[in-house]
C-alpha cells in the first residue's frame, strides 16, 4: 500500500503532512473500529497524528456522560463493555468539534441519525477530507434506494468510500481474525481514500481488502439482512443445510443481479469473492439477528412486530424493513416477479404466505 | 430442456427409442439417487424405461443377500434404512448384468472401487452410453491429480459429465429443499448428456443446474473438504463467526485458483455461484465429518488417525487425505507456497504445527 499523505492542519492551527482522523459514531462498531484506528495511528506514526477524535452522542451513563467515562476509563462500557481503548482515543460529544481540521472521517453511525449529522457538518469539515461510511443499510427516498457513502458525499461535497465486510464487532474487539473490504470510487482520487484506510485499519487479525465498487460493497451490507430472514425461515421449517445452502446461494445470486440492474460500476466478484459478500451473507446467516427473528417467525407464527418487541427491545429488524423498501423498489419498476427469493421473503413477512412456499416459489 | 432420446436396446433384446438406466452404486447416495432417479423414470416415460437397474456390491444383510432384501422390501436397510425406493429400482448383485443395454449409467460408488469396477465393465457397457460421475474425490496416480469422470471416460469410452452439490443424502432422500450442478463436457454431445441426466434427476425438491465445467464440478466436490478441515480447525480455537466465514472465503478462491491454473476449461462460476461450489461448500463447512474432526483435533490434541478409529470407525478422512495429495502434486511442482491456506492445512495436520497459526499463514 502507498503511504499517500497529504496536508492537513493540525489541531493547533499549524500545517502539518498527517492525517488527523474523526471517528464519527461510537456504539458497538464504532468504537471496535476506533479502537484499531487508534493502534494505528501510533503504529503509523509518520502518516496519521496520533489523536483520534470520537464522537460520542452525550448520555447518560449511571449518572455521568458517556464522553466523559470513556476519557477517564477508555472503555465503553454502554456498547463495547470490557474492552479497552487505546489512550489517543478522545472522546467528543460535539460533532463539530470532533470533526474540526480531520482529513479522515469515519462514518458509523445509526443510519437513522446520518442525514441529521451530515445537516450539523455541513460547511464545517475539511473539503478536502476523506470519508468512508460504514454504515449499515441504505437510504430509501422518493422511491429510490440510496446508498450511504453516495449521501455523504453528496451532503458533505468530499470523496467517500464505504467498509463492510463479515464483522461481529465483538469479535473484531477482541482481536480474533477478521477480514473486511473496502470499496472505493473510480480513479486516482478514489483509490488514495481507500489505501490511506487501508492503512488506517488493516492489522494482521483484521484484514482489509479493497475493491473498486463502493456501490456493491454498500449494498452487500443492506441486501444480505434479506437473504438472513430466507435462511431463518428454512431454519424455522427444519429444512436441513441443503435447503439453507441453496437458499442462501440463490440469496447471493439475487443481491448481485439487483445491485447490477439498478447501480453503475458495479462488480460481480464484490458479490462472489469479498468478505463484504459472500463472506457476510455467511456470518449473518449462520448467527444474527434477522435469521434468529426469521426461525422465531417460522416457529411461533408471531408476527414480525411482536418479535421485535420480545426478542429486540423493540428495535426495527432490518432483514424484514429492507425487503419491504426493496419490494415498493420493484413494484414501482415492474420488477417483483424478476426477484423471487426477495419476493418470498416480502411475501412471507408482510402478506401471511406460508413459509412452506418459499422454495416453490424460487 | 430437450427430451432427446437415442435408441437403445431393451431388456427383451428389441430396439427402443427410450433410455435405459442403471445406477452404479448403492449406498447412501447411491440409494437417495436410485430413488430420484426411478420416480422420474416412471414421470418421463416418454423419454426413459419404467425400469431402473441398481447394482449391489452383494454383503449380508441379517442372514439374508441386501440386493434380495432390497428388492423384497423396497428399502435399503443398510445405506439408506427407512427410504421406500419406488418400486422400479431393482437391485442386482452383477455390475455387469446391471449395465446391459444400459443407455444412461450413473456412478455413485465409494472412490477405491472405481478402478476395479470400470475393469470389469470395460467392453460390457453400451459404447454409445452416457454416463455421470457422483463419485467424491480425485484419482491421484503418479503425481497426477485425475477426476473420476476423466477415468471413467477413457476406461470405458463414454461420454461422462459430473454431478455434485450441497447434497447431504438423507436430507434429498426425505425430499426437504436441495439444489445440486451437472458439469458437462464441450460440445453437442457434452450438452444433449446433461440434459438427459437433467431429465433423469430434476425434481421441485431437487433442483438441478447444468454448466459446462466437469472438471469445476469434480474439483469443487474433493477441494471443499480441505477447506472444511480448516474451518473446523476456527471452530475448535473458537475464534468465532468471522474468521470461520474468512478462512471459508479465501479457501473457496484458493479452490478456483488451484482448478485454474491446473485443469482445462474451469468456469470461475463453478466455484463462485453454483451449487457444487460456494453452496456445497457451505454445508460442508457447517455441518459434515470433516469439520468436526478438525474441531475434534484441535480440542482434543489427538492425532487424526486416531480420530478416525474414534469418530469415523475407522474410515479415512477425505479431507486431511485430499490435502495431502493437493500438497504432494504442489510440492512436486513447486507451488506449494502460492495456495497458502492449503498448505496451513497440510501443515497443521501433518507437520505438527499449532493450529493458531492457521491465520498468520494466510
Amino acid at each position: 500500500m502507498s503511504s499517500t499523505s497529504h496536508s492537513s492542519l493540525s489541531s493547533s492551527g499549524s500545517t502539518s503532512s498527517k492525517h488527523k482522523v474523526a471517528i464519527v459514531g461510537s456504539g458497538n462498531w464504532g468504537s471496535a473500529i476506533a479502537r484499531i484506528a487508534g493502534h494505528n495511528a501510533t503504529r503509523h506514526s509518520d502518516t496519521f497524528e496520533r489523536e483520534v477524535q470520537m464522537y460520542v452522542y452525550e448520555e447518560d451513563h449511571k449518572g455521568r456522560p458517556l464522553s466523559q467515562v470513556i476519557n477517564e476509563t477508555h472503555e465503553n462500557p454502554k456498547y463495547l463493555p470490557g474492552c479497552r481503548l487505546p489512550d489517543n482515543v478522545v472522546a467528543n460529544p460535539s460533532v463539530v468539534d470532533a470533526v474540526k481540521d480531520a482529513t479522515m472521517l469515519v462514518f458509523v453511525l445509526p443510519h437513522q441519525f446520518i442525514m441529521s449529522t451530515c445537516r450539523e457538518l455541513k460547511g464545517k469539515v475539511n473539503p478536502k477530507a476523506h470519508a468512508i461510511s460504514m454504515i449499515k443499510g441504505v437510504e430509501v427516498k422518493n422511491g429510490d434506494i440510496n446508498i450511504f457513502a453516495d449521501v455523504i458525499e453528496e451532503a458533505l461535497g468530499i470523496t467517500c468510500s464505504a467498509l463492510s465486510g463479515a464483522n461481529i464487532a465483538n469479535e473484531v474487539a477482541q482481536d480474533k481474525f477478521s477480514e473486511t473490504t473496502i470499496g472505493h470510487r473510480e480513479g486516482t482520487k478514489g483509490k488514495q481514500n481507500a489505501e490511506l484506510f487501508f492503512k488506517l485499519f488493516d492489522t494482521p487479525t483484521f484484514k482489509v481488502g479493497i475493491i473498486e465498487d463502493v456501490a456493491g460493497v454498500s449494498l452487500c451490507g443492506a441486501l444480505k439482512n434479506v437473504v438472513a430472514i430466507a435462511a431463518g425461515f428454512t431454519d424455522g421449517l427444519g429444512w436441513g443445510d441443503n435447503a439453507k445452502a441453496a437458499v442462501m446461494r440463490i440469496g447471493l445470486l439475487e443481491m448481485k443481479r439487483f445491485s447490477e440492474e439498478f447501480f453503475k460500476g458495479i462488480k460481480p466478484e464484490t458479490f462472489t469473492e469479498t468478505s463484504a459478500g459472500v463472506a457476510d451473507l455467511i456470518t449473518t446467516c449462520m448467527g444474527g439477528r434477522n435469521r434468529k427473528c426469521a426461525e422465531a417467525f417460522v416457529k411461533t407464527g408471531k408476527p414480525f412486530d411482536q418479535l421485535e418487541k420480545e426478542l429486540l427491545n423493540g428495535q426495527k429488524l432490518q432483514g424484514t424493513e429492507t425487503a419491504r423498501e426493496v419490494h415498493e423498489f420493484l413494484a414501482a419498476r415492474g420488477k417483483v416477479d424478476d426477484y423471487p427469493l426477495f419476493k418470498a421473503v416480502y411475501s412471507i413477512a408482510y402478506e401471511g404466505i406460508d413459509a412452506h412456499d418459499l422454495t416453490s416459489r424460487l
